[in-house]
């Protein structure tokens, strides 16, 4: 437990600082960091530790070091731009217990933009909320990591344990970001991750399995339709039939607590199409990608043969399908479900953070999404606290994180760190 | 009438020239003229009118020149690289009768190669066939065109009347390729357009429109998908209520005939679909693009009333969709039906040639698809004969045209010419 006046000066500490904090996470929005073009944003990452005095490591993630590891998810794009930046603080004598705190600097794509209201990479800041692609999804927490530190520094403290900061790739398809820091060593007693909770603590996540399923027609000129197997729509047909999957495994929700109680857990999202070369004639060829959760627990290999058994099952159906059934190609997340648990000190520590910074209980939360949370507590045995500001429309227009709620939840993570890993005076 | 034993020296000079013939198509079809790229094969096309002789004409379509004229399409793309073609023979008196010979140069894209059997560009004769993308539509036919003036030559003869060889652009997706010709003055008695007919004759042709369709959605995380609205899912239910309208079509058939006596005379096709960006987040975006016939003497306007009415009643009945009804873009074919008739002389003269070439008679046929013809027909008042070899798959993959029609419908274009324009001696 940390005295009053500490906790006081940390807040006020946090205070002091926040409006460069915005004017950092601001600057960090603007970097494009989707999917391949991640570089420039953990140049500006590890820049910004190496000011902090953190030692930094930055390499880029080689798939042949990970492949062969648990949590390994397939990956069909070049990772010649995708860089892991890790900012550590060690501690001359560490007194206190090791914590490592991991953001994700990937956004996911933002879509048209005649849809946004302002363009997606120049933050604007208005009405208390800070709007821009991936500025809730998670670069808001990605500062909120420094931020905490530099409010620790500006008390005239530095944690009294080693502490790493993590700026990860991949997390938005994969998780080979985090998987590579778990294979370049990095260990600790707790993990912290603020990712945009609503100032929720996760308790439990879905895991997500990504596939693409290339369906095949019989070309012809449209002027005898009848002859050809249009690709496109006899795709719908096999979409329809995913969906009944995706209510068969959401009945089954009992078996997987803390999901009993989520209404809809299993989410199966249709998210990309791409079919036809022409309007007259038919099309040959439709490709779409799908998003399905599956329950912590929940078997991948299993889950797998289930779809394939679904869409191969739908395609029989088809008079043309059943002879040239779909190709099954499995892209990205293969990503299992988690349970936070053997947690008792990490979350209690959190559970005080938060009380002093919020000043209400800290909620839990079971999540319908992934996050790198599972890679710690699935493969290496360290509880990963996931836990951040409030945010709207993350991967939708016009993302946009609530400034006060960031203020609060770094505040959280400053005390978190400060009862955590100690301090010790700089 | 021409007597015997000139058509039988016509024929036999078609035979003797056809190596070259069938060199020369292949050698065309190496070209990949698709739309936007059709300028090399056009220039093989020049030179090849000029080094018969022919007076050549070839200019780059303005659609400031056309955009006013009756069948005029919308186009949405560059026409930089959109030449036509024209080879005209003008005969020192003229005795005869004038003609064009018509073809396309354009071909509907290819689709994925590892569905071909061979490059489709890389031409190939095996079993009496020859092989490649554009080979039957209508690469073949622009080749027998001149084929038919080179037999000529080679019995001692030229036509006694103007011939005009055209090669246009634009035939696969708009017309304003023949649309072009027209307006720069090009006229005649009669038109003959050698497109793949199966050795038959066009008696009547469906119209085309094209349209595209843009559906947008909600975006949300995949977390959240009953949040949002699907604009993949969503645009599934629109092509069924656009099937829906192709049915109501088609049952009034009775009314339109000779199509009273085709099975299916009106075909919709969703050839082509786009949409989303992330296989985790819920689309946003979906467009897709529409290929619809309409009977000839059907209006448009009124057809794309209807079309228009269809999409917004499927949208009104969609949550999302009703308060953002999807844009409909026509960006492509406006094309009118067209029935031939007033064309005894050209129909009678084309049937004496082809019971001399195929010793059958010519049989005709109401096509569900569009062809050039129309510009002629409706709008230059001139019948526009259309009739053609055997090929197969055209717009599919393994396209591929029968030599041996080739030769035969060669034939019967060489007689038709020297029947229909006359001969003198070279």
């Amino acid at each position: 437990m940390l005295d009053t006046a500490l906790a006081t000066a940390i807040m006020k500490s946090v205070d002091a600082g926040f409006d460069a904090q915005v004017a950092m996470t601001a600057e960090l929005v603007k970097f494009p960091s989707v999917r391949g073009a991640e570089h420039t944003a953990q140049d500006f990452m590890a820049a910004a530790m190496r000011e902090r005095g953190l030692a930094v490591d930055r390499w880029r993630i080689d798939i042949d070091d990970i492949r062969h590891l648990p949590g390994f998810s397939p990956v069909h794009v070049s990772y010649d731009n995708a860089f892991n930046v890790v900012g550590t603080h060690r501690a001359g004598n560490a007194k206190g217990r090791s914590l490592i705190l991991n953001g994700h600097i990937d956004v996911v794509p933002v879509g048209p933009l005649d849809m946004w209201t302002t363009p997606p990479f120049e933050p604007l800041v208005e009405g208390g909320w800070l709007y821009g692609r991936g500025g809730g999804d998670m670069k808001a927490g990605v500062i909120a990591c420094l931020a905490a530190l530099d409010a620790l520094k500006r008390a005239g403290y530095r944690p009294a344990a080693d502490l790493h900061v993590q700026s990860v790739v991949e997390e938005e398809c994969t998780g080979n970001g985090a998987l590579a820091c778990l294979q370049r060593g990095y260990r600790a007693e707790a993990v912290l991750i603020p990712e945009p909770l609503w100032n929720r603590l996760i308790r439990a996540q879905v895991g997500v399995l990504w596939f693409q399923v290339h369906v095949r027609g019989i070309p012809v000129h449209v002027r005898e339709t009848s002859a050809g197997a249009n690709a496109i729509e006899a795709s719908y047909g096999i979409m329809q039939a995913l969906h009944g999957l995706e209510e068969r495994w959401n009945a089954r929700r009992k078996d997987y607590p803390p999901f009993d109680t989520v209404e809809h857990p299993i989410n199966l999202n249709v998210g990309r199409i791409a079919g036809g070369d022409w309007p007259s004639s038919v099309p040959a060829w439709c490709t779409f990608d799908v998003r399905v959760a599956i329950y912590p627990g929940q078997d991948i290999a299993e889950a797998k043969r289930e779809i394939e058994a679904v869409i191969r099952d739908a395609a029989s159906r088809n008079r043309f399908l059943a002879n040239h059934p779909p190709d099954i190609v499995y892209h990205g997340f293969e990503a299992e479900g988690y349970v936070l648990k053997d947690a008792e000190a990490q979350v209690e520590t959190l559970e005080r953070a938060h009380r002093t910074a919020f000043g209400t209980d800290l909620k839990e939360v079971a999540t319908t999404a992934t996050t790198d949370a599972r890679f710690f507590g699935l493969y290496a045995a360290t509880p990963a606290l996931v836990y951040g500001p409030n945010a709207d429309s993350i991967h939708g227009f016009d993302e946009r994180v609530e400034l006060d709620s960031v203020r609060r939840c770094t505040q959280a993570m400053a005390l978190f760190i400060a009862e955590w890993c100690g301090l010790e005076r700089v």
